[in-house]
C-alpha cells in the first residue's frame, strides 16, 4: 500500500498570499472605476497602494483623485491627457516612457502590496512601452504585489500572463443617445 | 431666408445635468468594484452617495466598507451574506423586501445624488422585489438622481431602461485556476 505523499515544510499553504494579475479590457464603461474599487477595497483592508494613470494628465483633478486625496492614496498622471489627439506625439512618447520607469520602480520595489496601471494598454498599443519590458516588469515583481492594468485593446500576451482578466463589453452608452458626459459619473 | 431658431429661456442647456441609470451586469469579476470606484469618484466630486448591499450581510466588514466608513459615506449590507445558499428562504426574501423599502425611501427622497444597488439583479431574478415596482421607482426618482445597479443576469426591461450598460464578460478568473480568493482584492 503507498503512503499518502508526505507534506513538505516548504509547500504552500491552502490560504496562500499571491500578488495577483488583473487585466480589465473591452470597450465598455467601468474598467477604470473596477480599478479604483479594487484600490479602495485594497486600501480598506490595510494593503499598500499606488495608481498610475498613463493618459491622465498630472494636474488631473477629477472625483476619484480628489477621494484618492483624502485616503492618502497616491495617484499619479503620466500622460498629457489627451495623448491620441496630441499634435507632438514624440513628446507624449517620451512622457510614457519617462511615466513607466516611474511605475516599473514603483512596481518592483516592493513597496507597494497593489500597483494599478490605469489606460497603460494605449502606450503599449503605440510601441511607446516596449511589451516585452512591461511583461518582464510584471513576471520579475515581488511575489506579493498585485497588478491592476486597464484599458482598450490589451494585448495578448498580457492577457496569456494575467490571472484574472474580464473584458467590460460596451452594451449601451449614454453619450451615444446624446447625453453629455456627467460630472461625478465620467470624470 | 430662415432665421436661425431662437434659444427659449426653459430650453436645457448643453451641460445638462441629468441622473444616469448604470447596469454593470455579466459574469466577470468587476461588477461590484466599478460600483464603488464610480461611488469613490462621485464622493470626490461633492456627490451625496449611499450604496446597499443586497446580499452581503449588515456586519459584514470588507476592505470597501472601511475605506467608505472613513470617507463617511453609509454602506448598508441588506442581506444575510448567503442568499442562495440559505435554508430558510422565506427569511431571505423577507430581508430582501425588507431592504428594498429602504433603498427605495433613500431613491425617491432625493437625498443622494447616487444611489449605488449593489448586487441588486439577485432579489429579482429570485422574484423578491417585484420587477415592475423596481422599475417604476427608478422611474420615478428625482432627475437628478444618479443609480447603479450590479449583478448577473440583468433582467432585459432593466438594460432598457438604463443610460449605461456594460457586461463584464469573464475571459478568465484566477479563481479557476486553483488561486485562493486575496484578501483585500476578492473582499
Amino acid at each position: 500500500m503507498e503512503a499518502p505523499r508526505q507534506k513538505r515544510p516548504y509547500e504552500k499553504p491552502q490560504g496562500e498570499r499571491r500578488g495577483l494579475l488583473l487585466v480589465y479590457t473591452g470597450d465598455g464603461k467601468g474598467k477604470s472605476t473596477a480599478a479604483f474599487g479594487l484600490a479602495l477595497r485594497a486600501f480598506g483592508r490595510g494593503l499598500k497602494v499606488r495608481v498610475f494613470q498613463f493618459i491622465k494628465h498630472a494636474t488631473a483633478r477629477f472625483g476619484e483623485h480628489r477621494a484618492f486625496a483624502l485616503l492618502g492614496v497616491p495617484v499619479e498622471g503620466l500622460g498629457d491627457g489627451f495623448t491620441w489627439k496630441s499634435r507632438d506625439l514624440e513628446a507624449s512618447a517620451r512622457l510614457a516612457r519617462e511615466g513607466w520607469a516611474r511605475a516599473k520602480e514603483a512596481l518592483l520595489s516592493g513597496a507597494y502590496d497593489l500597483v494599478v496601471l490605469d489606460e497603460a494598454t494605449y502606450p503599449l498599443r503605440y510601441g511607446w512601452i516596449p511589451l516585452e519590458e512591461f511583461l518582464e516588469a510584471l513576471r520579475s515583481r515581488p511575489a506579493h504585489v498585485h497588478v491592476v492594468v486597464t484599458g482598450r485593446g490589451a494585448p495578448e500576451a498580457l492577457l496569456d500572463l494575467a490571472d484574472t482578466v474580464t473584458e467590460m463589453r460596451k452594451v449601451k452608452h449614454a453619450f451615444d443617445q446624446g447625453v453629455p458626459a456627467q460630472r461625478g459619473i465620467e470624470h
